[in-house]
Order: C-alpha cells, then sequence, then structure tokens
C-alpha cells in the first residue's frame, strides 16, 4: 500500500489551476497522476477528452449483478492567488500541526486520494468483493463542470447499470461530527460590463458632463439587494422551496454558535434577510454575490481619468426549485432594465449548476421509488460513520454548489452519498488552504467500511 | 537651431512615468534631457532634489530691473495603459497626419518644448533682450505636485522678482482659435478601502451571512451623486462662487456644439446638473470622479469568492472657492457616516489641488492691485494671438487643475498667464495621445512674440 499522504503531496505539486491556460500543462499532469496511481491499484484507466480537459475514468469490472458505485472526484483547483497571502507555497504542500497546507489539499484532491486509499485497501483485503466500481475525476469543477453534462450523455455506456455516486467534495462543521450532504445549492454567474464615453477622458477636461461607467456600475450593483439583505430582483424567490421540519431540526443538531462563526469569518455583524439564521441562510437561501470587480486606474498613485468601462463578475447561489435559465433571464432583463438609458451594457453569462436534494430513507417524505442499493448505502453509511466517528451523522444540506450532482441526477437519474471531509477551517478557495489530516484518517477508515457493505453481500 | 520636432521625439523616449517607481530610471533620463536642451541654449541649469523627482531650473541671468518671467513645465507623464489599445508604442514618437503620437507629446513634453524653442530663437535673433527668464521644470504634476509647494518655500531666493508665470499646460477648442485660461479646477484625491471578513471566503459555503464588501463600496459609491448628476454630499456645493457675466459671454463665443461634443466623446447622452450646459459644468462646477474600481477576482473565468475587500480611488474637481481641505473634511465624514456598521473602512488621501482664478486687465472686476508687467504681459499676449492666429483670444475658465499655479500664487503671490496649445482630440491621459504641430508651429511663434513684448522697452 502507498502512502496516501505523501501520495497527496506529490498531487498538489501538479498546479492544476482549470480556469487560467497558462497552467495547462499541470492540468495534464494532475490527470496523469491520478490516473496513474488507479492504474497501480488494478483499474483500467482510460482519459476521456471533452472540448477542454479530460476525464478520468477508471473501472474495476465484476459481475453486471453487482452493486456498481461511482467515486466521484475533480482533479482541478482554484487559482492560488493573491500568492502573497499564504504562508507556503500553495503547489508545495506542507504538514504543520496535523494539517497539510496548499492549493487543493482540501478541494479535492485530499478526499479523493481518502477515496483512492480506502479503494486500494478494501481490495487488498478483500480481492474477490462482489462490487463493480468505477472513479469518475473530472478537470473542470472549479470553472463550473461545464463539459461534463456533455461527458455523460456521449458516455452513458461507460457509467451504466451505476447504482448511485459516492464523492466527499463537501463540509462538516467539526472533526468530530459526520454531515451528509443531502443539498446542495445551484448557481448562475455570469458577469456584467456597462461602458459609456468610447475612450478613457481626462477627467479634468470632461469630468461633469457624462455618466462615469464606474459610477453607473456601482448604482447598477447597489440596486442589486435590500437593506435587509434580500436578493432586490422582483420574482427572484419565487420558486424557492419551503424547508422541511426534518431539516431545520437536523440543523438545529449542530448547535452551532452565532457568536463563533462571526468570530471564525472575522467579522462584527451578520446581514442575513429576515427570519432566518445565518446557518439556514446559508442551506436555504439563495444569494446574489459579486466577486470581482474592475474598471479604471488600479496601479499605484493616482490617475484622473473617466474610464470607458467597468466590469463586474457576479454568481447567484440557487436553491431548490430555481432554475438556472429562469433565474438568469429574470436578472438579466432587471439589469438591462436598471442601466440608465444612453450606457452602454454587455452580459456574458458563465456556468450554471441546478440546485440538488436527495432525501435519505426512512424519512416522512422519502420517494417511494428510492433505489435498495442507494438505501442500503444510506444506511451503510450511517453504520459506518456511527461506529469510526462515535456518533451517527447529520443529514444536512449545504451551501456550495456540486453542478454535477444535479447533473447526474438529470442525466443519468443517480442519486449521491455525500460525506463531508472538509472544515470550515480549511480555507477552501482561499489563500492558506489545508487538510485535517486526522479527519483524512477517519475519511478512508469510512469509505472502506461503507463500501464493504454496499458490496452484494 | 535645434529641430523642434526630433527634439520632441528624444524626449517622449524617456518613459517618464511619475506614477510608478518602476519608471524612475526614466524620469532621470527625461530630467538630463530637457535640463541638457537648456544648457546648450545658454541656460545655468540645475537639478533642484525634492522628496521625489528633481525639479529643473534653468537661469539666463539679467539685470535686477528687468521684468522677469517664469516659464514652467512638468518633465513627467502619465502612465501609458492599457498599452494594447495604442496604435503605435506609447514612448516612441511617431508622426502621422500633421500629428506626433506618444505619451507625453500633449502633456506637457510638446508645449514645453515650443516654449523652449521660442526662447531658443529670440535669444538667437535678441541676444541682449531686456528679460530675465527661468525655467521651472518639475517632475511630479501628474501625480498632484506633492513637493512642489515645498520647493518653492525652500527655494523662494531661485525665483525672486518673478513678475509672473508663463506656461502651456491647458487647452484649446479649436486649432484656430488662442484660448488663455484664466480658472482652473482644484482637485481633492482620495481611495477608499471597505473590508470585512478577516479572509476571501468561498461565497457557497459562507454567501447569504455577511455584507460583501464590494457590494458595499458599490452602495458607498452609488450613494454619492443624485440622479440629475449632482454631487450627493452636503454641503458640497456651499463654497461654489457665483459665475461673473463675462465669464459667461467668453464662453458663448465658443459657439460650441452639444451635439458635436457628444460625437466626440462617443456618448449618447450627459449627464450635467440642472440649468447648466455641459460647457459650463466642467468650468464652473465641481465634480466627483471615481478613477478606478477594484475588489474580488479580475482574471479569466469565474471564481466564486466573498473578497475580504474592495477599494476605490476617487478625484473631486473643485472649483473657487473651495478649499481641498474643508471638502476632504466633509466628503470623508459622509463617506464614513454611511459606510455600514461593523465593516471597517480605510481612507486615504492623495493629492490636493486648489482652485484658481486670474482677472485679466482691464476687465469690469480685474484688481486693482495688479502687476503692471503681468498686465502689459495679458496685453502682450492678446496682441501677438491676433496678429498670429487671425483672432483675439477668449479668456476661459478650464476644467483641468494645475495645482502648482495655486501653490505659485499661494507662496509667491505670482498669477500666470496659460496660453493653450492642447486640443480635445489630443486624447489627454488617455491611449494614443497626440500633438498637432501646426498649433505647436504657431505655439513658437506666439510664445517667442509675447516674450519679446513682455522685455523691458
Amino acid at each position: 500500500m502507498f502512502d496516501p499522504i505523501a501520495k497527496l503531496k506529490e498531487y498538489v505539486a501538479h498546479a492544476s489551476v482549470s480556469a487560467d491556460p497558462a497552467f495547462a500543462k499541470h492540468m495534464t499532469g494532475a490527470r496523469e497522476f491520478v490516473g496513474g496511481l488507479l492504474g497501480e491499484i488494478g483499474f483500467d484507466v482510460e482519459y476521456v477528452p471533452t472540448e477542454l480537459h479530460a476525464v478520468v475514468v477508471a473501472k474495476r469490472h465484476g459481475q453486471s449483478d453487482w452493486p456498481h458505485v461511482i467515486i466521484y472526484g475533480h482533479y482541478d483547483v482554484q487559482p492560488a492567488d493573491s500568492v502573497e497571502l499564504w504562508d507556503s507555497p500553495p503547489f508545495e504542500a506542507q504538514e504543520r500541526g496535523g494539517r497539510l497546507y496548499g492549493r487543493g489539499t482540501a478541494d479535492n484532491k485530499g478526499p479523493l486520494m481518502a477515496h483512492i486509499t480506502a479503494v486500494a485497501r478494501l481490495l487488498e483485503k478483500e480481492p474477490d468483493l462482489p462490487l463493480n466500481l468505477t472513479f469518475v475525476i473530472e478537470g473542470e469543477e472549479e470553472i463550473g463542470s461545464a463539459n461534463f453534462k456533455s461527458f455523460l450523455r456521449q458516455h452513458r455506456d461507460k457509467l451504466a447499470g451505476a447504482d448511485f455516486v459516492f464523492l466527499s467534495d463537501t463540509g462538516i462543521q467539526r472533526a468530530d461530527q459526520m454531515v451528509i450532504t443531502v443539498g446542495l445549492r445551484g448557481m448562475a454567474a455570469f458577469e456584467v460590463e456597462i461602458s459609456n464615453a468610447r475612450t478613457d477622458l481626462h477627467s479634468g477636461m470632461h469630468g461633469g458632463v457624462l455618466h462615469n461607467p464606474i459610477q453607473a456600475l456601482t448604482e447598477l450593483c447597489a440596486s442589486l439587494h435590500t437593506s435587509d439583505g434580500r436578493v432586490n430582483i422582483p420574482g427572484f424567490y419565487d420558486d424557492v422551496r419551503e424547508v422541511e421540519p426534518w431539516e431545520r431540526e437536523e440543523l438545529g443538531k449542530l448547535n452551532l454558535s452565532e457568536k463563533e462563526y462571526a468570530e471564525f469569518l472575522g467579522i462584527s455583524s451578520f446581514l442575513v434577510p429576515p427570519s432566518y439564521t445565518p446557518f439556514e441562510a446559508i442551506r436555504f437561501l439563495p444569494t446574489l454575490e459579486i466577486n470581482g470587480i474592475t474598471g479604471g486606474y488600479q496601479g499605484e498613485g493616482p490617475k484622473t481619468v473617466i474610464p470607458t468601462k467597468a466590469r463586474v463578475k457576479i454568481s447567484c447561489r440557487l436553491v431548490p426549485n430555481q432554475e438556472p435559465e429562469k433565474v438568469k433571464t429574470l436578472v438579466f432583463a432587471t439589469i438591462r432594465d436598471r442601466v440608465p438609458k444612453g450606457l452602454k451594457v454587455r452580459i456574458t453569462p458563465q456556468h450554471d449548476a441546478t440546485p440538488y436534494l436527495v432525501v435519505p430513507p426512512d424519512r416522512s417524505n422519502t420517494p417511494k421509488d428510492q433505489s435498495p442499493v442507494l438505501a442500503q448505502a444510506f444506511r451503510a453509511t450511517d453504520a459506518a460513520v456511527e461506529k469510526i466517528w462515535g456518533a451517527k451523522p447529520f443529514y444536512l444540506r449545504e451551501g456550495g454548489s456540486v453542478g454535477l450532482i444535479a447533473d447526474l441526477k438529470k442525466e443519468l437519474n443517480l442519486d449521491a452519498i455525500l460525506l463531508g471531509l472538509c472544515l470550515p477551517e480549511d480555507n477552501l478557495h482561499a489563500p492558506n488552504e489545508s487538510f485535517d489530516l486526522s479527519v483524512m484518517r477517519k475519511g478512508i477508515d469510512t469509505i472502506e467500511e461503507v463500501l464493504r457493505r454496499t458490496a452484494r453481500p
């Protein structure tokens, strides 16, 4: 057996930033590294090309009547900027205080390494285990899995007969309490550019006669929320589904402290729509978030210019039953309506994700037609977690988006068991990302146990 | 005699961007180039150090009872970004269609070269001309002449006995009509940074609970204007002085077309406070302009982040009798008041300039104690312009700021004759800056004639 932490360090060294074409070489490196590792433990590995970054598909072939689990992961990571905010180089993983620091250690290279390690151990112990396994590891999760849907459509055969998807790309609140994520927010991302004059203008010679496009953009952005923190787009909340009572109860078990959460974030006050706690807002409400804004002179010193244009990156997190296309139609129409007459506006849609919800077995509202293998896997997870973590998992929705989960549901009618392995202090998408190695070890044990109990008895 | 256009090309090649420390070498190059040229035509040249970029002081010594004219210029230029928007490299001056293209050709290297050329010609023809001349050429005009005031204070002796300042760092509307600028707007520039959480946050895991600092910054910026284009800061307009009737009349002589101006700017509508034309607004009203905004992710593709902070560069153009310090106090207090409780705000003052106004001789409101040499120089200018341009000059306020003019007034009680040589199509501070070479030639003739008529009879 290989050393999972040593392997994870090697994996992190491939700076697989999918958003930036400058990192293409490292994307290939990360893909071939993880494919190679799966080959070493006996899987048939294939790199399935897409329009951008190929998908790694690695299969353990068994009998067609065995349960078939797809293990999903992604080999791409977020950009590491601003690099100067990191305490150690983002792509040279460093172990400090029981954690491994580096871009992608937690999102998603460490959790995927836990799955690979668990499978390797299980098959080493039980080489004849009656379980079909397929790893599907994509390279575009951080840029919205744009080609994953067409991959699923074009390669249904490679995933035929699968019963459910098993993955760890979600979070837990505390290192001693497992959370199975049963809902995810969706996404509708886009850019807005407002422009006015044909060129940058001298603010002395021309200042005072035209609508500065930065000013106009800030006026637009300011109009997108009400002062109580709600999104100010007519119809935005129309399709938000009522929260089930068991969901609020399950969330209550976390016993989360608003004070501690505010301290963790480093904020002195929350801004949450009325009648929701911050923890509910993250899980049950949609957002409209400005991720980046740019316009005019940003270098050192002043520059007295009226810029020709300004641009903003916006992403909406969506909740069931909001549809990305419908939300974008609403939001784009509102934006076009609010840009002052005479100014030019250009809206560029970016990636989408449909929100997701799965109801575990034995709940009041569990679908009657739930797959028996999925139900068995949920029960196996419940038992494995109780054994290894000392307490049953909580079943919670989460605020993040894993668009491919909705795609797997839509294209292949597959639900997912999302075993959380990331902690809030892991700093996902931020400088000094890290992964808790004790969580990784418990994760490996849990995954091994879940898969053992999911195999044909 | 040297060829002024060839010399100007050499001068432009020194990329003297004062705002960016990376260009320090080129600042020295530009300074020594212009100093060397003045040495060649017989001036005693001195580089007077300041805290940042030295001032070139070049003197022609004569008798103490001769009129003494200070010729002002600046050897620094604006940054050339975005370089990809230029049709030819910004620091390799190119002649096309009677214009010289390059950063600084118009602001201020070309106009200064016109003054140097005129002086060289005049002294070649009349080596014994009874006129004291001092060139003062600074290197920080584009970053607000921060050290010019202390230069003036520390080196009063070098400028002792001066009667007025002569310069060309202002504009004309048409190449066939000279404008003498009699008023300039002032400046109060600053940066505002708003921050909230201690680090960048994942917009899925934490989106919906805190005030995004970009959102808060846009809300702040949106509050700074009313929808009719006025600055929305209580008390902002209190000290704006009433416009004299002769000023509106003089402006009327320009016969400017709003339609043509909108076409020139490439805008489909003006945004001007009620009861002012665009041309009046530029000259008679103050502004608050956003020159740059930055926050969050700005690279390729999306990044679903809530940034820790966002920043905006703002500059106010001021008019008589607004005082920069008083305006900043007002604006900063309003901003602090409007930033939502709980968010952190940091305001960093940048450069200031006091607005300026000089009344030419023979006007109803000319000061009784106006210097006879200044009055003579104004009359000489009026006559020289009529002879060379075929029409008397217009006496107008302008929208730009030349802070050192206010400093010269305050520190040395010197007024200025501002002979405009820049056209709107020169694209000052913008890509594809250029200078009209026919204007340059007429400028040289005019300056030569003004100085000849200003010398002791």
